[in-house]
């Protein structure tokens, strides 16, 4: 199909074809409008049936009552990372922040920006971040508790949530989000960036419990409050359309192609199985993360030396395999395989892998 | 061409076809990398290029020179509203506003919701913001002075800019960037959502004179400092890719189709004069800017009744003519005629404007 790789990604990352291929043939045409999508006004009937669809599917997959609210904002998670503490985090109260590696120590520097007080309640720092931390210090007094479900760069993931006492969990959910059955009770607030497991780059999902928003305070400005995007359904300004209605085409495709949440995790942890299946602690493909805080999203591995690894990166590109080099701040090598990841995909790696080290193992 | 129709939405807006056609057809593969541009990394070579030569273009457009830097940054001009003064306005200074229509009006009150001193140095709202005050009461100590270039709800442009006498004017743009030949010197930053003459809607365009970054106080949050942008090329967290994609394109439809700033502001003279010379005070379309304001851009009139006003929408769209309906916050008639409307649209309208005036003038 028109030469396309295996694209292993971190974010921006590979996309369901079928919703492509969607976008691709009504571009010029959306919807008998005789406009592009992109041309559309946001104030219109079909845009407003796009919105309101993609809320209805997140509400749906992620069984949410209508204590929830879907929200739609600019800035990706970096502009969440100071949003939570300016709308969620009193100068005289104080936030817990677990922190399990690069986003996490990111979303902290932006609390201390704001000069609010934030305590770490757990860390996995002294082992550069390779497990989720189970002994926590957390605060019986903080106004919220905040993670980082997943974790793209260290390849870890939480796989289950600490028990809070019933302060909210914050969570940053930028590449698990929709990934797997998720019981929503414990969390206050949940975001993603679209870019890894929802679409493309440029819109940010905020899940909400709506009587968190009474707690946001007046003097913000107005793009800067949750109740802003709640009050007007997303649309207190013109929102990223296209990168709202390709979230709406993944959650379709993810609701009716696919089959939900439950479907979409066993096929998540097919693939990682096959690719966690291949490494052991003394073996040519090492992962880095402790086996029970292994992510399912992206998997870290390192070969016998950089060497190596540099020509692991490369030939597995000429064999049509991309994006499987390592964060620039960690090395390695690293295959993001989110919802839209293939098994077909993952099973050619796994293939080409096994050759790979056949000749240089 | 696809039942496509003659596209006069406010914003987001028509974009020119060939663009529109370009993305298409390369939808599925972007420039031989196997994968969509909704796919590709943001620290890629191939997205590199494409946000360089956004910026290049952008350049060679406006004739600017090295002191000035063009960035790339989410939330659309109403973010910037707060941005600005956040970014530019200590708190024992002043700001000139001047207040031309609505998006003025929100920009000064996002200065007053962060406490901060704003003074309105020149208003139109005295005749419903139907001109652009020549009157102007600039204090000599302001920080800088705040215009709306083009007041996409009046139908209003500034045709001469205020002489300020050195302080930085700062001007959203949004509605007729790189509508017009400009002289940048009296210019501190421009600002403009892409949704109107330079792309989809998800991006927001910012030029910016470089020694203005000097006075960006520190403690502001990351991803609302334009240092954060200025240092890292618009790349600090992953950009919205696909708008900054389009708005590449529509640049170099621009500079290559179309040929210049000159070019361009000719064939937008020629648009308005055809529909403002069917206008007149006493006839059946009656023009609301005053004549020395109007806009070349947003051509806003009435006819002599509601009632008809809404049939002239209405049988416009069966005619294949949209977004004829003004903002539902003046209401009457509006002719949104960006950079990427065509001629042979603004001739199809006049005629069917003349033909919808015999029968019932």
């Amino acid at each position: 199909m028109d030469n396309r790789i295996h694209n292993f990604n971190p974010g921006p990352a590979a996309l369901p074809l079928p919703v492509l291929q969607k976008i691709q043939r009504s571009f010029l045409n959306y919807d008998d409008s005789g406009m592009s999508i992109t041309e559309i006004s946001h104030r219109s009937k079909p845009f407003d049936e796009v919105i309101n669809d993609a809320k209805a599917r997140t509400m749906r997959l992620l069984k949410l009552d209508d204590r929830y609210d879907v929200l739609f904002i600019q800035g990706g998670a970096s502009l969440q990372f100071s949003m939570i503490p300016m709308n969620f985090l009193p100068d005289d109260k104080v936030a817990d922040y677990i922190n399990t590696g690069t986003w996490s120590t990111k979303a902290i520097k932006e609390v201390n920006v704001l000069n609010k007080k934030v305590l770490v309640a757990g860390s996995s720092e002294d082992k550069n971040f390779s497990y989720i931390p189970k002994d926590l210090n957390l605060s019986s007094d903080a106004v919220y508790v905040h993670i980082t479900s997943n974790n793209t760069i260290k390849g870890t993931q939480w796989h289950e949530f600490p028990n809070t006492q019933g302060i909210p969990i914050i969570s940053d959910m930028s590449s698990d989000i929709l990934s797997r059955p998720l019981d929503i009770s414990p969390f206050g607030l949940i975001y993603a960036g679209a870019q890894k497991n929802l679409g493309p780059a440029g819109v940010c999902m905020v899940i909400i419990r709506k009587d968190l928003l009474e707690r946001v305070p007046d003097n913000l400005p107005s793009m800067l409050k949750y109740t802003t995007y709640a009050q007007k359904n997303s649309l207190y300004n013109t929102p990223p359309c296209f990168a709202i209605y390709s979230v709406q085409l993944v959650l379709e495709w993810l609701e009716e192609t696919i089959g939900g949440l439950e479907k979409i995790h066993d096929m998540n942890v097919k693939k990682a199985n096959l690719l966690y299946d291949i490494m052991s602690d003394d073996g040519f493909y090492r992962g880095t993360a402790a086996p029970d805080s292994r992510s399912l999203m992206n998997v870290t591995f390192r070969l016998p030396s950089e060497d190596l690894e540099k020509r692991f990166v490369a030939e597995a590109l000429e064999h049509g395999l991309g994006g499987l080099k390592g964060h620039r701040s960690v090395g390695g090598c690293r295959a993001s395989i989110y919802n839209a990841c293939e098994i077909k995909s993952v099973e050619t790696l796994v293939e080409f892998m096994k050759a790979f080290e056949q000749k240089n193992g």
